[in-house]
């Protein structure tokens, strides 16, 4: 299994020692050591002894769990949330906690920055983003609700500066409020519509969103009549013989305790980005990438109690994976090639996109090639650890220094420096900005998967949802009692091709809210 | 949803008017009307009447469904099997038959044609072509089995001829006994693995393996004391409140009936390649494609009444895909480009391969491109359909033609051509016995997805089980009393990439037969 402490280093940058620090200590996010975790239903009628009885239990306290148990309890219902950890967070403190909303001519952020963004603008953009696989129901709802979604954010004390973050970047190192986040800008996405910045970062300095964000929401919590209990496992289930989720077996202190709900549990519980097994069961192709995002308690835990009572796991093939090749921007002047020697990716696209074609190229090497004029301060300011794989005054050096065959390297780059004179990409559609002939001397960096390159990955697939939260069978009924939000679902975003950084926060706390709204709502007897 | 008649013009050939058809009219696999199918499960303690009673309960006559029948009886079972249809064949009629085999020295074909295949050299193999998400304990078995499965196939009276089919095609046209169906002999597969070929094909004339295969085993049922249910629907699993699986309720002649099962159930109902919704949110890739191959009872009842169960489905984003683009085999020595004019394939590679390949090119474009000197019979012994894109007495004719950038393609021959004389592929490893310059006149075939290629596929994901048939939770806990075989199951084949023609029947025939055996020593009280 991944080493924990080695996953904390590999995710976090040197400005993660910062003042937060001291009230997210990820050291302490520690894992209940009970290991025997098992997800075999219990049945209703077997129990014999309920320890606690409440309307709603929350399984699990990130971004998702937090935003169900505000909007539960603030509709009136009794709300327990069970963290496994011994502290708030989840995965959503160890991220930027970028944002990503827009619609409705657009967010007060946006449009201070002066940029309209309507509905449909949004709309067609996360279409295209997801594909086959996109659910519409959940595209158009995100949609429609952004606006809304980030006002409420704000009431409950998240604070966004009106100002624009405006280099090629994979984090904010500013304190300002919004930056491009995906591939709005570049082809495809150009095509289908307008290009607007939509990824909301936290009025704080540095790449601090997460762990402001958790601090947050974990306030609000504790100002509302939420009980928390951490250091507390969720087992099972227990499911009645209709089929209805009657309450979880949690284990704390040692010991099994029966909860029973009156209204509803929520499953957010993360998705399975630590589970070795799931991901090559299910994800075979993330589970090539070296650096697992997430915290211990994406087990999967979520996901397979909610398959135990019926519920469907889909689009488990799919997940976010990120090759961080920028900063410096400049090295969007290069192409990456693969081990044929050919380019495959406009390079200008959001290093989410970059990643997830690199995993998919033949052979085992992956180059970004570049005149080493472009090199920036590569050493200093890139998150990818890439080595030089080799250097040469001509083309024909540099093939022979990285293994190419001959002429194809040469070929490449003189079809590509052809058009680029002329500010066109012909073959993959790079915009005239990052265009320029690449000359020598030239450089390239190793970016083959396992040698050293991070690729950073966590899990888009989960329990199918209704936008409601209502957990589905394979044929798309309805779960009496059960809900489930974040990355234990399969929510809006759904393809690596498509990811820009600032859904997965923005879906979690969207839906984490609707699920909260939702089982808050069911009558009791 | 898919046409019916259209799906069964488009899979077969002319030459399926043959003899069989007699006996297997395939318009005769009529679907049960009742559309309100189901499978939120019933509980055992709700069910006040039982209308029957037995020790093994099969779901779907195809070839998983015979041979786990025929299996179970021949081990003492009191069986019934239950069909969706008329009549048995299921998708295994449908097919070619061809058997994938091998292992332990060789099956008596493989012997006979002077061909020597070791358990290490099937294994090795199929380890390469099943990638991370193969199943280890699957692969070893049945590599290890093989020979012991063609000689019950034997037994049972499925002929095969000693005599070897050499050329390269997408079916025998001829009665001989084995052909390669896969990428044994090219790269990578020839990295890992000496080539033999272990595609067995029945003794008959023509691509009739399939009617003939399930006309023997139809045979082997009737001869057991093995009773048959057409027309029969099953509908739900009937499971206890520990979670075992005791029966299964079915509807015939409008009535439901509930089926009492003292070992267990066997699901052996096919895939889902004939649910449209399914294959979106599960899918996603494979939905692109035009012509799904099955029956239509490949509607994934079996995956879902096992999902309902508690059964977890594995590897359901992976199905075969296929681009029949030769015979002729002369095709091999043209080169497939994409949208930027680019290869990306050693064309030699098996059609499945090229065809999950094309899926995966960025872009809309995928073009054959070969001398016109190379046509050979296309029109007549072509079953891909693709037409003439564009023909050109230079490259830089054909280029405009086909609208590709101007200098891609003629760099992209340049390339090839220059070391093809040399008789290498450097990028992409095709094997000598295909390298020759493309030269001009020039002819381009559009093998781009939408525009009238054909692309066949079904699933290759489904129910995880062991290789005794046992189907497992998410956590891989057995679920008593429930078996599964054939495309109702994640199999031994897990990837597109790798897929061998033959395999799906060996793999349904082999682990449908363990699948018997098993449930047939289940104690019963």
């Amino acid at each position: 299994m991944y080493n924990n402490d080695t996953n904390l280093q590999d995710v976090f940058t040197p400005q993660e020692q910062n003042e937060f620090n001291d009230y997210f200590i990820f050291e302490d996010i520690s894992v209940n050591s009970t290991s025997s975790f098992t997800a075999v239903l219990r049945r209703y009628q077997d129990i014999t002894k309920w320890h606690q009885e409440l309307d709603v239990a929350v399984i699990g306290f990130g971004g998702a769990g937090a935003c169900a148990a505000i909007e539960a309890s603030d509709a009136g219902a009794e709300v327990t949330i069970f963290e496994l950890a011994s502290a708030s967070g989840g995965s959503t403190a160890m991220s930027s906690a970028e944002i990503y909303l827009g619609g409705n001519g657009g967010t007060r952020v946006q449009k201070a920055c002066g940029y309209e963004d309507s509905t449909e603008n949004i709309y067609n953009y996360l279409k295209l983003c997801n594909g086959e696989q996109g659910d519409d129901d959940k595209i158009r709802a995100f949609s429609e609700g952004g606006v809304s979604h980030f006002n409420w954010l704000v009431e409950q004390g998240v604070p966004f500066k009106d100002t624009e973050f405006k280099e090629r970047a994979i984090m904010v190192t500013t304190d300002d409020g919004i930056l491009y986040t995906g591939n709005e800008k570049v082809w495809p996405f150009n095509q289908v519509a307008k290009p607007v910045p939509r990824g909301h970062n936290l009025h704080v300095q540095g790449d601090n969103g997460g762990p402001l964000f958790m601090k947050i929401m974990t306030e609000n919590v504790e100002r509302r009549q939420i009980n928390v209990e951490y250091e507390t496992r969720a087992l099972t289930l227990i499911q009645d013989s209709d089929g209805e989720v009657k309450g979880i077996v949690v284990r704390q202190n040692q010991q099994e305790l029966n909860i029973k709900t009156r209204k509803g549990v929520v499953l957010c519980a993360g998705g399975f980005v630590m589970n070795e097994d799931m991901l090559k069961r299910y994800a075979p192709m993330l589970s090539k990438c070296n650096a697992p995002t997430g915290n211990p308690g994406d087990d999967g835990a979520g996901i397979l109690m909610g398959m135990g009572a019926g519920g469907a796991a889909i689009n488990m093939h799919e997940g976010l994976t990120t090759l961080p090749f920028y900063p410096p921007a400049s090295l969007t002047k290069g192409i990456f090639v693969n081990s044929a020697g050919q380019r495959f990716i406009n390079e200008d696209c959001y290093h989410s996109r970059v990643g997830n074609y690199c995993l998919q190229q033949p052979g085992d090497r992956i180059f970004l090639v570049f005149s080493v004029n472009d090199i920036g301060d590569y050493q200093d300011s890139n998150y990818m650890g890439a080595d030089i794989a080799g250097t040469g005054e001509t083309l024909a050096e540099l093939e022979i220094e990285l293994g190419l065959p001959e002429m194809s390297l040469q070929q490449t780059v003189e079809f590509y420096n052809h058009y680029a004179a002329k500010g066109e990409d012909p073959k993959f559609h790079k915009i005239p900005e990052w265009l320029e002939p690449i000359e020598g001397p030239f450089a390239a960096l190793d970016c083959s998967l396992g040698r050293g390159a991070m690729y950073s990955m966590f899990t888009l697939g989960g329990l199918d949802t209704l936008p409601s939260g209502e957990v589905l069978t394979g044929e798309r009924e309805v779960i009496k009692g059960l809900y489930a939000a974040g990355r234990t679902t399969a929510g809006m975003p759904r393809t690596g091709d498509g990811y820009a950084s600032g859904m997965s926060v923005a879906d979690v706390t969207f839906f984490g809210r609707w699920a909260g709204r939702t089982v808050a709502a069911v009558a009791t007897e």
